[in-house]
């Protein structure tokens, strides 16, 4: 089903100026014109607050490409194809007036119309009726919504009903842009398309699976906008249980965006509850202080530039996920997300059970499980970590552990590795869904989280701290240290 | 239980001057020595018929090997001081009475005694009882012998027999040297410490089995010997059946030889006898004729120095070897080998069966199966095949067969691949017989064999033939195509 054909497209980008849209969204667009996948006579109307023209803007875009494309990927034809297909067109997004003008952008009606919302959420509901009062779309527009959809399962479900009024939920493309980096979108194809693996997947092969997402970086002076949110909100709720998701789901029948999410929506329901009981075995929240990163000294969360003193927002969580299903009884989903960690490096671990028995060196048992190492970044790729014997001729039967690996940019050398939004923004066009989250899926993860939140305000228990630059507080060592297990450290 | 600590030892080497010893043997101890491995005190008597002094024949040694051992691991120290550990013996193996000089030459009788016949077989049993005669060698004495022991089953019994009137099965230890590679013995801690392959290593999970030995050269001066015995019985009866038996055997409780043993034997004894009525499905019987070998023109089998024109012995053979038992029911094992095939290449392939349900592109549904490539040579090493998702942004979920490598030279960097014949010699000199043949494995494999031959003698039905620098005759293929099934081509 390889198919080069875009429909022809009218998009319309809400907070065209914004740090999203010039970073990512334009970027990814003019790869789309590079690969030569935009259909000729595919338009961009470039929507924002700012009174501007529309040569301003497109002057201004250049500059950005040139900053935010790979220098050897630039090209300045191509750059200068893609804008003449922007227009850029100024709008209070409440003033329902405005939207006349881009009603009368849209002159050819059977274009697919996209409507892409790089806005806050709370502009989605009413920038959706505006559109609808003024009839620019219909139940063929496409709607790209970005997340955070809430801060919480009530707020979540206002802003999806909002959208609901105007737009039906296949209609809906929530991104997370997760969803849209090669190596997520292989585990699709690494566990359906492997029956070595498929049939293993599961309590009776796999003894527990570690989920991480290490960032160096601290708050990068988002703080406001950051401590209202904290990290599970952050991080957890969309990223790592989408993560969570796309390992632990059962097998889709097919691959139509409905059968999968289905299939994700089966496992977000099936969290076991983390009760209040549980929280010290199953939860450890923490807060940076200051220490170092990259080398450099560098100040604590309630030490960063615009920070309340008194925050117990937490900027690492980890997590014992369990699952309470047949496929799965009994195997934690080791979890932990966090800021200034030692290093930028979000990897998926799947420990296999060793053999039943065991008739290699006695001293060398605890080698004997094989785990497969699903790296997201940096060098996205996988690697099988598998035992064969030392070499060496004094060595005998000694066991070694050698990884049979495949790194994606190495294998698949004449490939670029697209960035996430190219991937969104592409099966947006060909109107696939199945990288995009349902509003059950959505919601689902909201409540999960919600309770632990919950837990944690009614305790009134503080964040741990951990020092800048450490692997965040000793409590998530001992959490999984407990279960008699580590987090895994590439030898 | 790494064990570096060797028994010091009085090795006596029959037919030291013959090919073996030269090209083999003394190289494999030189290298012993360089590593480190032989205890001070070792000692070894060169015997062989031709008139001789020691020093003649260590400089012959030293000549030979500068010639078989690599330039960058030859030092001329290391050599002096390995010769030095040499005296020769001249001996007529049939004179009772030559046998007091090597007794004379043992002057300290708590040596471990090694008796190397690296001599034909028919001088197995006069060798073994002169020196029991001159009380040479007793029940701890080590004899190692050298395929082929025998031409069948009955002249198997009769060499197994001469030696059992000396020594015990236990102080016996019969060569195959495909036993000493690195990735034979490595067969065993890939299968019995991976869980991942052990627990799909059967039926449910396996569709079949190739195992391939190529060879690229033809008789190389050997006619006369090789006419008298042919492929089945210079290749099949002994290394294709140690493959086999190590792929195919159920786990050993333990690593001791016997365990080990126990098990191979299981699977000589259920191997499937190949009828009459089978032979024109399971069997496929070649002889090369002219053709190309590197792009040069050669004879064929018939027309190389010293054939009997009217000889139907044969270059190739093709078997489909079916395991009647629990864990191989309705699994072929396909396996092959010839002379003056396109390339020297010898390879195992594990074919793992189709997840249950396939849900990517129908027109790639035929990649969807895992192979587990385990090559002997050349590039010692093994690689996985797993499917990834395609690469590229026009590419959906298109599905790409990529590999997992692992290639023991790079990635061992640091170690050299020890030769066969190190690693046995070692192996004796330690008294491990695992990677040794017991009786019972000869004369079962035998069985197996002596009937396809009986089937072909009783049908005079001529070799088929085959040209020169092709993969056997196009028979072959259709034994295999019949049943759905290529033999793997690496893409």
């Amino acid at each position: 089903m390889v198919n080069r054909t875009a429909t022809r497209c009218d998009l319309m980008l809400f907070g065209a100026l914004g740090d999203l849209a010039q970073r990512k969204l334009f970027p990814a667009l003019y790869q789309l014109e590079r690969a030569g996948l935009l259909a000729p006579g595919s338009r961009i109307l470039a929507v924002a607050r700012t009174e501007a023209g529309t040569d301003k803007v497109k002057e201004q875009l250049l500059e950005k490409l040139r900053k935010h494309v790979k220098s050897e990927e630039f090209d300045p034809d191509i750059a200068q194809a893609f804008l003449q297909r922007v227009e850029y067109q100024r709008l209070d997004f409440n003033d329902p007036e405005g939207y006349q003008a881009l009603r009368d952008w849209r002159d050819e009606p059977d274009n697919q119309l996209i409507v892409y919302m790089a806005t806050p959420p709370s502009m989605y509901g009413v920038i959706a009726r505006n559109l609808e009062a003024t009839r620019c779309c219909n139940e063929r527009t496409r709607v790209v919504v970005e997340k955070p959809i809430g801060h919480d399962l009530e707020t979540s479900r206002v802003i999806n009903d909002e959208l609901g009024q105007v737009y039906n939920e296949n209609q809906i493309f929530r991104i997370d842009h997760y969803l849209g980096k090669e190596t997520v979108q292989n585990l699709i194809a690494l566990r359906f398309a492997n029956n070595l693996f498929a049939s293993q997947w599961d309590q009776n092969h796999i003894s527990h699976v570690e989920i991480t997402v290490a960032e160096s970086v601290g708050i990068e002076g988002r703080w406001g906008y950051f401590d209202k949110a904290g990290q599970i909100r952050d991080m957890i709720q969309n990223h790592l249980l989408q993560l969570l998701c796309l390992i632990a789901m059962d097998p889709p029948a097919d691959l139509s965006a409905d059968s999968i999410r289905d299939e994700k929506v089966k496992v977000l329901k099936a969290l076991k509850q983390i009760t209040p009981e549980l929280m010290g075995s199953h939860v450890v929240r923490g807060q940076y202080t200051a220490g170092t990163s990259g080398g450099q000294p560098v100040p604590g969360y309630l030490e960063e530039e615009g920070a309340n003193k008194g925050s117990e927002t937490e900027t690492f969580v980890a997590l014992k996920a369990e699952i309470d299903n047949w496929r799965w009884s009994g195997v934690p989903f080791y979890i932990r997300t966090g800021k200034r960690l030692p290093e930028k490096l979000s990897q998926i671990i799947i420990h296999f059970k060793p053999a039943p028995h065991y008739i290699f060196d006695p001293d060398q048992k605890h080698l004997a499980n094989n785990k497969l190492i699903i790296r997201l970044q940096p060098d996205e790729g996988m690697s099988l970590k598998i035992l064969t014997k030392d070499q060496g001729l004094d060595k005998g039967m000694r066991l070694r552990q050698g990884p049979l690996e495949l790194t994606f940019s190495e294998t698949f050398e004449t490939d670029r590795i697209p960035d996430a939004y190219e991937r969104l923004l592409w099966e947006v066009m060909k109107g696939n869904q199945y990288l995009f989250v349902r509003r059950d899926e959505v919601e689902y993860a909201w409540r999960w989280v919600d309770q632990v939140i919950a837990n944690w305000h009614d305790s009134g228990e503080p964040p741990k701290r951990y020092a800048a630059g450490t692997w965040g507080p000793v409590a998530s060592i001992a959490m999984i240290t407990r279960d008699g297990r580590s987090w895994y450290e590439d030898a």
